[in-house]
């Protein structure tokens, strides 16, 4: 490396990418555990698929936005390649390409960034994380009950209570009109029905190419809509699996707007968090045989990661001393450094993050200011007297209390 | 999503680009963890930047290879863009976009996937797993010693114990000659002693445009090279923080090839794998500050990931029973099933991973042979006669081992 010239280079990110200083990375990998946590409680193995595939694998799944979404470009050998843009067209590959290696039904999870270029807005970006959970090569009605619980369980994990699985079944739609080819469209209009409202709703109906009246019978016939045998068997396993019957309902009017799915569709929703569903998913019976070249049904869920992170900081469902080092071990004296060395090495040893201060020579001023900088709770202080009577000074950051504490007491002391 | 035409498309990877199936990928979570879990045990901090960066902010900062490997291109907005190369790069970076954020010294860590368009072989690729600790902002030798005592402490809990972290100082070799401006070209040649051999590490010094007598007389001069004062002095401080004696030893032919090293310098080597050093690092005082115009001292490593893996993998370092759920609950019947879900949620709520077989109708052959592809240790069996007596079948996979098991005894049984 060299660094002729680098003064007139101005340090900066582009649009729509972040950074995630350390308080902020710290909370995505308590949820990124947490999640994980759950999801392998359930038996879904993690999978990873390169950030970089060849563009043909990746174009013309995604629609028109995916086209003009896509991070693409030839790579110095000219070929065509494109950045992961989802976590399911990589599965559909991989289900294929390893079909010898990977017994059916196929568990996994995946947890990572995807980049789309969109125009950044709230709450958009053009790299951000993707958590998902599938099961693929069963169309045993369990696994659409499974994932839903484990999308549940996940959220319980992150300290969620109060929140919605809505339920639906896109076979509900399909008996609405006679003429299936316009029903992807009705779908996408029933879909915003919550957020544009009924007359809106009707319509865009209208100009997909239904009249008026029929618009509105299908409105009232799904209002009217009982749950299908589909869904009250789903709800029974729900049940079954630990899931409170306050946490579920049917939902005639989710639609969610993708094409693909073909029976069971959920989202779920936060009650005190208005920003959006933070998951959902639904069963994809035909999408992931694409490279196989056979059927292989399956059914998952994506968690919106950025939403769940905004949700949990609104709800405040971060634990308050979220950081990484617990304890700051000063120094005192180039004198009496290592007896500070030593108790930084024990408390480390009961599994307490421990750092030390770095600076024999700095003033104890400086290193609490150190400790307060950066949310440190507990500061120990090993100065002559320490030292004499094998004890240390430990002063609660949080409360400012301090006291002398034997040495042999220190692990239990910031533990509590 | 659609999928006309897909047939024709192959499922494959571009070279040099990785899948890691469940198997593999556990592996590589494993190593993560049990790293992070130390790195945070010394309060270094988890830092995030993104994969993609304007181009210029990388051009020009890893020499002439750099500039041939790099990927790099134009996003629909025209701007130059390119992959992450490096971790540290980034991270000067960031030192410089939130110098008010970031109260020096900044400890962090980074674990995230770099690019490299090099042409791959063996142990070689494209895409590849970095894994650093940096602690930037000081010059305090204390901070060397804790940067090479972390990275022995996670070899440890890796479980490697045979390792030697090579230390040497590289104002050692600006002693060796008055020209200053041929050091960089010796040192290059001197890194490459072990492989090469003395005799091509001359003929590579005299082309640099030293006479052979003085070449030989620096490798002379190293040969009886005794360990600096600072040298001895970083070997007491990682006495201090717990490092054995025998896990790190001076080395004065160490050069390590970077030109960017100011002074201490190492890599680890393991008993008994040959493919190279693990990890490696030193002191690099006048590169973090290239954004900010100013001088900031930085220490840091980075382990090689691949390396880690294959190093654990031939000296057998993996837990043997790596797997993700470690119990099946097969389904006996459709009758059944609820016995076998509750079963299955009771002993995720004790914290064991528990899949349950995902079809009420599948024989129990084919259960067995599921958990038997996947691994899985135990498998569970509820029919009548288990249902009738509140008790479950328990099958070691690993031993062939079958008893019957009370249902309030299966979560110890299957824990043992």
């Amino acid at each position: 490396m060299n660094k002729n010239n680098m003064s007139r280079i101005e340090p900066k990110t582009l649009k729509g990418f972040r950074d995630f200083l350390p308080k902020e990375t710290r909370k995505r990998q308590y949820v990124i555990d947490a999640l994980r946590k759950v999801f392998e409680s359930y038996g879904f193995e993690p999978l990873e698929t390169p950030a970089l595939e060849y563009a043909e694998i990746l174009e013309g799944k995604y629609g028109e936005e995916g086209e003009r979404f896509m991070y693409k470009f030839e790579d110095k050998g000219d070929r065509k390649v494109a950045l992961r843009y989802d976590q399911t067209v990589p599965l559909a590959r991989v289900v294929s390409q390893y079909s010898n290696d990977l017994p059916l039904p196929f568990k996994r999870y995946q947890i990572s960034n995807v980049w789309r270029g969109e125009n950044p807005q709230a709450g958009r970006f053009r790299e951000f994380l993707q958590c998902d959970i599938d099961t693929v090569g069963t169309n045993s009605l369990l696994a659409d009950a499974e994932i839903i619980a484990c999308a549940a369980k996940g959220l319980k994990a992150l300290g969620f209570s109060k929140f919605k699985v809505l339920i639906n079944d896109r076979k509900v739609f399909s008996g609405l009109i006679e003429d299936n080819n316009k029903l992807p469209a009705i779908v996408r209009a029933i879909d915003k029905l919550k957020k544009n409202g009924r007359e809106k709703v009707i319509d865009e109906i209208v100009s997909a190419g239904i009249e008026k009246g029929l618009a509105g019978e299908i409105l009232q016939a799904l209002e009217t809509q009982k749950p299908t045998e589909n869904i009250n068997r789903l709800f029974g396993y729900l049940k079954t699996l630990g899931i409170s019957e306050g946490n579920f309902e049917f939902a005639p009017f989710l639609a969610r707007g993708l094409d693909y799915y073909t029976s069971t569709i959920f989202e779920i929703e936060i009650e005190g968090y208005d920003a959006g569903s933070v998951c959902g998913g639904g069963r994809y019976d035909s999408l992931i045989g694409m490279f196989a070249n056979r059927t292989i049904p399956a059914v998952g869920c994506a968690f919106g990661f950025d939403r769940l992170i905004e949700a949990m900081d609104s709800l405040n469902l971060f634990p308050a001393d979220l950081t990484t080092a617990r304890v700051l071990v000063t120094v005192f004296s180039k004198e009496l450094f290592e007896k500070s060395f030593k108790v930084a090495s024990t408390l480390r040893e009961k599994g307490i993050n421990t750092e030390i201060y770095l600076d024999e020579q700095a003033k104890m001023d400086r290193q609490l200011k150190y400790a307060d900088q950066k949310d440190i709770s507990y500061v120990v202080i090993i100065g002559p007297k320490e030292a004499g009577t094998g004890s240390v000074t430990l002063k609660n950051m949080r409360t400012g209390e301090q006291k002398t504490v034997p040495l042999e007491q220190l692990g239990e002391a910031v533990k509590q």
